[in-house]
């Protein structure tokens, strides 16, 4: 269904949930970057919600409100089905695929089970169908599984896929609490829910091993295939005793391509500390590939919550109307944005500064006033002894302008209780 | 230029070294699965070298070999530019561009240089230029990038994207050898050019950062806006103080979004060790994302090497030969492959299992027939002692089905010197 350029490409919202309101913010406050990325308007034509009256979060206009979905459905050239649960999400999405809409879902749950009728729904009518949010909420996964591995061969997934329980397991780990305890505790902060079953028993994590195990291998995988098993019986002592041989547990998803055929799992597992898995901390997610050809990736980042899930939501929408307004190539460079290039001289960063100096009293106070003149204000300085009456100042400072740096060093090696600078580098990644 | 479906996409390789070689023994191997992935026959219409007299590696097939670079890319739909330099792989994708071919490139250094012109030519000709593996390997990362983050608003990108580099730190601080002795045995194994500049100078690393930033920030950033600083004046004496302040010394590539503009910029710089790119050790790369609505991603993986660049070329392939083959819509999940879906009494995999036993002799010696009776061989076994006359074993298995295992747990449980199974868990990642 290509579009006449100036025509405004149409996105229908299903759902006003966290998800639903952070993408209606994001569609509304990137609107100018949308359209040039896209190369043509994206406009919301609605959003569904059972009940018009409950009061929603104001960056949603009411006049965008509606509960006839079938009518938003048909005025729009994109759906964005953010309900979650299987009906109405499973009609809405099979209708709109079927009118030759393009549809992009964040509903894990349908996918795992329901991804094979769906895919087909696509096929039949050719028309696009985006999930990239249903996998690991705003980590890349699926383009580059279909996309950038689509000529190599993947071996095997090993996935930290569910932020609750990897939260759950990591206090248990860092703290010894026990398993009870720590999951209480993750209720009262919000990190788990009341019913804390679909997390720590591994249904999560299932839906989505089915839905990466599909993509992966080219295989229908539904959720009955994954064999599931949760944390519910790791106990304290399993945790110390991982500790013990050099592992951490963690609740793994696996998929892995055998001689046999396609194994999926969802499980708690020992990994090895010198692993990159064992080091996500919290409720990030992150996904392990082996693949033939690019041997080992990893990727990692927030699996949850509302803001990175529309992340992964907006990217889908991107791609699905940039088909429909320029009828299907791959992305184009060409709409430039209009940003100045800047000079290092304005980056702003944090410094270490190395000094050898004589060591006597005033010397800190005579350092301390020449980067108090640039106005550099130090975070921390350690002194410790050199050879023959000098002494090692280590400076950090807080974040400055590269300029005033530059000037900085300049007048410290004049300074007459320097006797060298050792080295100044930079700060990153705090 | 969509095909009849039945009609082949004719691929011409330009070069064959490493990665050329590489490519063409994917594209060899994996011919059927290649075929249901794009929807026609991939095949390889000629690889273009310099001298066809020269013995190539047995993979490449001798008739394929061509001289005539326009003949080759006048008889082909997508060209793969895979000779690295400026000339002719300017000319070859510009002239290319120009005829309506798909190119596919891993020349970080032109892109870096001329990407602008080339962007250009694609975009005047509505041809597809795909380049994954000029931004870091095997890390698919210019998808993520400017596709599935294309609805979000990236701040900052840090990335450890070359892996000379990185091995030379990484040994600097774990073996707090001097720069000069680390860079000579690099080049002594290999991971290190005879000549390292390009490496140790950063200016690798800012090819690297002016593409990304470019995509990034939909901006023309070229080779020359990067502020390069390499990492040969780093002594073991500022590896050691990092060490002391909690840090690691990491080569980065910054791309930076402020309110003035754009700064993009290489340089050695201090990473705090709870940073997730402070653990990325070795030869490997790693790229930090921080966006508006994701927030923080991380995407890690071989940044070079002929397997893993043609991973990366792979996956444009074929995507850009699907754009031939269907007319440009995105990825089909129909093309199913015939793999079983195995049930979890198939998985192999290591096993740890703790065990509260009598202490006595002959105890470990009646478990450990236990386990040699199903097939299972032990790796580690830890004893220690519980109380009132009681031990705990810790076993670790090598790889066993999931079936003898669960056999040999039930023969555990009824085994008079076991008082109780206390905990059965899988070893992954090893």
């Amino acid at each position: 269904m290509p579009l006449q350029t100036p025509d405004p490409v149409k996105i229908a919202i299903l759902g006003c949930g966290t998800v639903g309101t952070q993408v209606v913010r994001l569609l509304t406050e990137q609107a100018a970057e949308m359209a040039a990325r896209v190369g043509a308007q994206v406009q919301i034509s609605g959003v569904y919600v059972r009940d018009i009256s409950v009061p929603r979060d104001a960056v949603v206009p009411r006049e965008l409100l509606t509960s006839d979905l079938d009518a938003l459905i048909a005025d729009s050239h994109v759906v964005v089905e953010l309900m979650g649960g299987i009906e109405p999400a499973r009609t809405a999405i099979v209708d709109a695929l079927s009118a030759g809409k393009a549809v992009v879902t964040a509903n894990k749950a349908l996918l795992a089970l329901k991804g094979a009728e769906l895919y087909e729904s696509a096929d039949a009518a050719n028309a696009d169908l985006y999930f990239e949010a249903a996998v690991a909420g705003a980590i890349p996964l699926v383009r580059p599984v279909r996309e950038s591995l689509a000529g190599d061969r993947i071996e095997r997934i090993l996935g930290i896929v569910n932020g609750t329980t990897n939260y759950v397991l990591d206090e248990m780990t860092t703290k010894g609490l026990p398993y009870d305890q720590v999951v209480a505790e993750a209720q009262r902060l919000g990190y788990a829910e009341a019913d804390p079953t679909a997390d720590v028993e591994g249904h999560d994590a299932a839906a989505k091993a089915a839905i990466l195990a599909s993509l992966a291998f080219h295989q229908r995988v539904s959720l009955d295939d994954v064999f599931c098993e949760g944390i519910s019986s790791v106990t304290a002592d399993d945790v110390a005793a991982a500790t013990e041989s050099g592992h951490v547990i963690k609740l793994l998803a696996i998929a892995e391509r055998t001689e046999e055929g396609v194994a999926v799992r969802v499980h708690p597992a020992l990994v090895p500390l010198s692993h990159p898995l064992a080091g996500v901390r919290g409720a990030f997610n992150a996904v392990f590939i082996e693949a033939e050809a690019a041997g080992e990736l990893m990727f990692y980042g927030q699996g949850a919550g509302g803001g990175p899930t529309a992340s992964a939501v907006m990217g889908d929408v991107v791609s699905v109307a940039r088909h429909i307004a320029n009828g299907g190539k791959g992305p184009r460079e060409s709409n430039y944005a209009d940003l100045p290039v800047l000079p290092i001289s304005a980056a702003r960063t944090r410094f270490q500064i190395r000094l050898n100096v004589a060591d006597r009293p005033g010397v800190l106070s005579a350092v301390s006033a020449i980067l108090a003149g640039k106005g550099i204000s130090i975070e921390t300085v350690r002194q410790s002894p050199g050879s023959g009456g000098t002494a090692e100042l280590v400076i950090s400072t807080h974040r400055a302008p590269e300029r005033d740096l530059d000037q900085t060093v300049s007048e410290l090696r004049q300074a007459e209780a320097v006797n060298t600078v050792l080295s100044v580098l930079r700060i990153e990644g705090e």
